[in-house]
Parts: structure tokens; sequence; C-alpha cells
């Protein structure tokens, strides 16, 4: 059997954890909480990171960090994970479903405008299977609007924009805030697991206090004051040291697992690129990186999806579809009127993903490949 | 020097989580996660347990279960740790805040039915060292004015309250909903942890939604539904396998834990027993057992505690004092006018914290009382 995914373990994970236990100190924000820290912000150039649980409460935390009050309008694409949404209703926030565009799964910059309204707040684009969503536009129009910009980057570890005047940053490094995941179906993992990046500085201080359960605990510290107390709305947001040096071991290999993994991906793109009109292969638009997160397909039908789906169980191999249109579940019905979104609806039923993790071989790709191309 | 808190690793916890690796499944609702909530439901009788992330995030699920809207009271005590209070603020609560009682930090139950109003919709408990308040005038209160109680059980791992039907019943099982803890400093941990445990039914099935991101998520794998969508508000509760692995371990040592926690928490008390009249010691009440989560000095003077944790200080000893008055706080005196809660400031001042955890050594605790004693 060929699973969908398979978490990797690089071999250093139970000796940082041993190393962070033996230190006295797993409770978060300890030392493998800020060598992880202090690696994204130096190696792809944040303001400032700060680990979570998850990359759904990253999210909840710029939520919260921008002021979301009842009735402002947040939008965020219909084909993306339920947190995305969640992490704004939970402060208040109606949700405008934007449209996929016909080349891939993210947000329709072109139909972007006609959606903001002077109760927009925020725009936040997901950047959907690693590869950057049209981030010129979408900042263009957030500087005219005066909107926040937070970047889903759940997927996109490791992966780059390069905009109209040529200059190459990394996804993340883009919006005011963005929200990156570690789950255990991403590059590099920590089981659950997630970091807000801060670009917008303004926003640093406040952060590091509803990290910190809304007290001034950092500052504490820091021994820039001399007791800490409750000065802020927050939660615990902040993993354990166990989770930190757990996705610190990952760190350590990021090079090594990225390489593997884009070597997968070109072995797929190589060996179905035109042979089947049954489906399209991924392309990569001219201004962003392929940080190979994910290889999928997008049948013509989704019956023949499911036709595809099927015969590959029967053959050992596991492929998944992935987002229902949000748009189209039952908690956005209960509250809204029904819309359509032909893009989002197009990528729910038509999209399949291919197994892809560092321990997956040629020999299963070139398995997989085969039992897709021999109809 | 002797820390005030020390981690305790059994020794299992590295190999449970590469089992877990192993296994291939390392995000959350796993094997082990399974096996943690099987064992508190069995051992303790709670109705339904389910990993989280944290305390504070238990409270947090517990605030939306509830259905906590803006405006809504929720009653809790001033001495107590900020999630108690920002997990309800964070749904719009009006937080009121209860006195302790003079005979320990717990809510004074007789002051308690003065603070009901027509828009109390919760009373939160915090049963503060792991002994426990007096639940029968809390729940006849919540049912006669038809409040939901939810037990803030941090600190109160396999502890006790015997109600006046002569009935034991384990801490978290009495009100509708409870919150634990496995922050490093409780009895057994995971570095950051928690658990919410639900007693009335009613909750069930929305917990688990809650808890998986507002999807029906769990039901979909256990095959009730064909496919899983956004359902209702949520967040990512639940903790990666790597932290539920880790708590497995400790679980399995409880026994042996709360034995040599319980015996360090008898060697204090009767070391410093009737030694010295600058402090009192904890009183356990009749309803109560001691779970050994902490032993604490009160002393007459906020001058006097100083004095003590400066000499201790001194000696190679981390001595430390606990909450401030939540209603005291910045954030809370930027909304609301100031209250006088005597009791809450009282055990603010005056309560400090000797060290205690699995491998204080008997040596370790006779040099402390004999600092203590030794004026």
């Amino acid at each position: 059997m060929i699973n969908f995914n398979k978490p990797y373990l690089t071999g250093k994970e139970t000796q940082y954890i041993e190393d962070a236990v033996a230190s006295g100190k797993i409770s978060g924000n300890g030392k493998y909480t800020q060598l992880c820290q202090q690696f994204f912000e130096q190696k792809y150039g944040f303001g400032k990171c700060l680990l979570t649980t998850s990359c759904t409460d990253a999210l909840e935390m710029a939520a919260i960090l921008i002021n979301i009050e009842p009735g402002d309008e947040v939008i965020i694409p219909s084909y993306t994970f339920v947190s995305t949404s969640n992490a704004f209703v939970l402060r208040g926030a109606k949700i405008i479903f934007a449209d996929s565009s016909e080349e891939n799964p993210n947000i329709d910059t072109t139909k972007l405008e006609a959606l903001i309204t002077p109760r927009t707040k925020a725009i936040v684009p997901v950047h959907y299977a690693g590869m950057a969503c049209d981030m010129d536009t979408i900042m263009e129009l957030a500087n005219r609007y005066n909107l926040f910009v937070i970047e889903d980057a759940a997927q996109a570890v490791d992966s780059f924009y390069t905009g109209k005047n040529g200059i190459k940053k990394a996804l993340g490094t883009i919006g005011h805030l963005a929200a990156f995941s570690f789950h255990e179906t991403k590059n590099i993992i920590s089981g659950e697991g997630g970091m807000l990046a801060i670009n917008d500085m303004q926003f640093a201080n406040r952060a590091e206090i509803i990290w910190e359960k809304g007290t001034n605990r950092s500052a504490f510290f820091r021994g820039e004051v001399n007791k800490y107390s409750w000065v802020d709305i927050g939660s615990s947001f902040l993993p354990s040291e166990v989770i930190a040096a757990f996705l610190w071991a990952q760190i350590k290999q990021l090079n090594k697992i990225q390489e593997r993994r884009k070597a997968i991906w070109e072995q797929y793109y190589e060996r179905l690129n035109n042979t089947n009109s049954n489906f399209k292969l991924p392309q990569i638009p001219n201004y962003a990186t392929n940080n190979a997160h994910m290889f999928y397909l997008v049948f013509e039908s989704l019956e023949k999806r499911n036709e595809y789906v099927f015969r590959l169980k029967k053959n050992g191999i596991q492929a998944v579809f992935h987002y229902l249109s949000l748009h189209r579940s039952e908690y956005y019905l209960k509250y809204n009127k029904a819309l359509e979104l032909r893009w989002s609806d197009y990528y729910s039923e038509r999209l399949l993903r291919l197994p892809l993790y560092f321990e997956l071989t040629n020999t299963d790709v070139i398995k997989i490949c085969n039992e897709i191309i021999n109809e």
C-alpha cells in the first residue's frame, strides 16, 4: 500500500526532545522555540516569528492583532481549509468568499476589487500547494483601500514570489502577517504545529503578549517589567518545547527534505506530462516558485476523478481530493445566501492529490504514474 | 540550587513518541490521544475527555460550548490564572470576580449568591492547589439559578470531593464541564497540554466538532458521514500525538508520581507544623483530598514573605509567590471600576510556594524546612 502521506522522521527528533527535558524546561518559549524562530527570521527575512500550536492558532492571533470586530469583513478564498475562515469568524468577522482563478486554486485577483466594501478589513490569500498568489495585485489593492493582508502560508514554507520589481521574497514575508503550518502533512512537521510571522512590526509587542495568554510575561523575563500580569486578551498559543525540539530536528534537514520532494515532483511532472487528456497538471506561475508541497491533477469531471481514485485504490495507491468549497458548507449556508463560485467548485470536484513524501521511492512514483497513464 | 520545579521524565516518553512516529500518525486524535482520554474517562468517571493543547484551550472550548455571548456574565475567582478569565472574555463575557475564602484561596461560596444576576451564565470554581472547592454549595446555586459550572481543575488531577451525601467524586466530574492542565509545573505533564472533561453529555457531540476545527471529521472517521465539512465554529484544540505519547508515559507512572509527591507534602507539613508564627500551613477541608500538587505557606504580611523569599534564595532555594489578583490587573481596570476583594489580595501578597517535584529528595526537604524554621 502506498499511502497518501507518511510523516518523515529525521532521526534527531527524540534526541532534541530528551535534551529539552534534561534542561528542565519543556513548557513553551524555551531554547528550541527560540532556535526555530530565529532560523525562520534569519533564513527568510520575517520581521518576527512566534511558534504556535497550529496554523489555525496563528490565524487566530492575526485576527486578534488586527482587531477584528463584529461586522468587519474579511475576504478569503472559498477553496481553503476551514480554519482560514473560522479564525476570523471567532472574532465576529463576516466572511466574504472569493473565487479561485481558472489557472490554479489561488484567489482570482482580477475579481478581488469588486468584493471590497467600506467594512472590509483584511484579505487572506492562501498560497495553495505552496505556490504564490499574485501578491503585487493583492498588496496594491490593500494599500489603496487600507486593508491588512494576512498570508495563509500553511503549505508555503520555503517558497518564493518575485514581484514586478524583480525582487524575490519568501512567501509569508509580503503581507502584514502570515501563518504557517507544521502539521504532519506538511514539508517539515511537528505533528500539529504552526507559526505566526510578523512583517508589520507595529504588531510585534502585542503579538508576544497575546501569545503568552494576554500577559507581559515575555517582557518580564527580559527584565523590562518587575512582575507580569493581565494586560490584554490572548490565549496559550505557544507550543510545548517538546514540539519545538521535534521541529528543530526537521528544520536542520530542510534542504535535504526539499531536495527530495522537488525531485519527486519533477518525476511526476515529467512522466505524466502530455500523456493523457483526462487531467491537467499544475502550472507554476512565472512569479512563483515550487516548494514541492503537493502534486495534483485536475480532472475533466468529478466522475473521471472518482474513477481514478477508485482504480488507484484498487492498486494499493491512496490519492485524495482536497477542500470542499466553504461557501457550500452547512455552517456558511446557515447564516448566508447561496453563492456561485465556479472555480472553487471546479477544484472541489476535480482536483486530486498524489502521494508525495520524503520516503516515497522512485519506484513508487513510477508505479503510480503507470497506473495513471495506463487507462 | 533547589529549583521551584523540575519536570520529571519517566523514561518512556521518547519510546512512545518514536512509536507514534513509526505508526505514521503524529497529528492529533491518534492512538495515544485515545489511550489518554480513555484512561481518564475510566479511572475518574468523566463522561467524555478530549485532550487539548493547553488548559487555556479547554476553557475556551467550554466557553464556546455554553454559547457565551457578549454581555453574558461569568463568575470566577480573582485569585486565579489569567486564562480562567481570558477564555470567557474572548467570547465576549463580562467577568464577575469573586473573592477567595479566609480558609484557603478557593472561591468563597458564602458570598457567591450575591454575585448572581439575570445575565449570569456560568460559575468557574478553581480548585486551588488541587484542593476541592465547596462543590455542593456551588452546584446547588447553579441548579437553582440554571447556571453552568465549569471546574477549572488545572491543578486538580487525581483529587476528590466528598459531598454531603457521602459520595466521593473526582474533581472535574462534578461540574457540567472541566478543564485540566498538563503544563510542566503540574503533577503529570506534557510540556504544554490540557484536557476538556465533559460530564453533561448534551455537549459531547458538539465538543468533538469544535475540537476538530468546527468540522464533523470525527464522525467522518467513524463512518457516520461520507465527507466532512464546516459545520460550526471551532479551532485546532487537539494536540499532536507527540504530546499525547509523552503524556501517556506520565500517566503510566501516575501512582508512583502521586505517592512520592504526597510523601514530600507530608514531610513538609510535619516538619513545619507549629514551628513558626510567621506563616500558616495549608489546611485541607474535610470534603477534600490532597493531590500534593503544591505546598504553600501563607505569611502574616507581604514584607515577611519577601524576607523569606530573599533568605531562601540566598541559600539556593527557589520559592515563588503565585497569582496577582485579576481584579487589580491593568486589563480589568481599563474596562471596569476598582473592586475590593480582601482575601484575593491577601493570598496575592502572602502566599509562597515551596519546591515540590518528583525528584526532590528528603534531604532537600529537610534543608528547605531548616532554612524556614531557623530564622
